[in-house]
């Protein structure tokens, strides 16, 4: 596989990524789906024993019916976390979780899921990068993505839904699609508080 | 903090990463550890929390007294898994093993060493996508990595060793420097074993 086709410079790549959470429907063409699950399953990965897997969904009726239990695990833990229990609850300055409940919404019309699961031992440290890569990679390509998880109350169905083995591990449900609206730069901590030198806790002083 | 140091294109950086297990001594600039631990914390992680933490070792000192407490969750990891209990049980055939046996026996004069954590709730998946970004960027810059873990024997000392706090989640020790050896492309299985579309099992046809 060439990878010719990711010229995005890595820094604007990383400094620009956005976690997208209003997709258009448009589909993605599938050269580029696979390009990016190609660079995604070269991120290193726990002595190269390769047992993160992807599930790539674009059957639009299977991405509407998981929707369903998207939106489902989507409430089921906003009300774990926070006992809210519909878009009443949800304050308006909580620009995040009031984005998040959109895709919840909205989500059975993105063009494209990538769910990533691994095999036994199941660790998330042989997958997660890999999810990182695809994400980036989207990105170079102009696609959006966000990483998020399912509460635990849909999995099993989740599972039958996409005739998962019980023994593997979910790690992330990436839904991927063309940006609908425009996004500024993330917002991030200064790293002298995020980021220590030597010992936990000494701030940086470079 | 500008970017523009990070040139190098996206797919060229995902298509040639490698696991390094050899590393020159020579320091790394204050400027590129800063750059690459500001392009990291740019990763998408949960809601914005911003739970992942970075501590940047580069005193000579401490590297070299956190190599012992390495080299001890080394052996103690090979014995837990293989039986393995000195170089002679480890396979001649088994050449990562063997390379990374060669890490736990020299980690202690790589000129930086990366460790990543997170703080309550701890979850892996708002500090690992992070680490990836890290270990690119380092990559951009000509520094070679490699994610590793800690034997649960040597926690307890090595959070003393450093000061972390006791609710805090350890999730990667990635060592940093400039390559000893030269690098072939990295190995993975055709996606159609390890990517699937629509359905878990059924290879993507793309």
């Amino acid at each position: 596989m060439s990878f010719e086709r990711l010229l995005m410079p890595i820094g604007e790549a990383m400094f620009t990524q956005r976690s997208v959470r209003k997709f258009r429907p448009d589909p993605i063409p599938a050269a580029d789906l696979r390009l990016i699950v190609e660079a995604a399953v070269k991120a290193p990965n726990g002595g190269n024993h390769q047992i993160g897997r992807f599930l790539v969904v674009t059957d639009r009726d299977k991405i509407r019916d998981f929707a369903k239990l998207y939106h489902e695990a989507w409430w089921a833990k906003r009300r774990d976390d926070h006992g809210w229990t519909g878009p009443q609850d949800v304050p308006p300055g909580e620009k995040n979780y009031r984005a998040a409940m959109g895709l919840a919404d909205e989500i059975g019309t993105v063009p494209a899921i990538a769910f990533a699961f691994a095999v036994p031992p199941g660790w998330a440290n042989s997958i997660i990068p890999a999810c990182q890569n695809l994400m980036l990679a989207a990105h170079a390509l102009g696609i959006g993505s966000i990483p998020t998880t399912l509460h635990a109350t849909v999995i099993d169905r989740f599972y039958t839904m996409f005739e998962v083995p019980k023994d593997v591990s979910f790690h992330f449900c990436i839904p991927l699609g063309y940006p609908a609206v425009k996004y500024g730069p993330s917002l991030r901590k200064p790293i002298a508080e995020t980021a220590y030198l030597d010992r936990w806790g000494s701030a940086i002083s470079w």
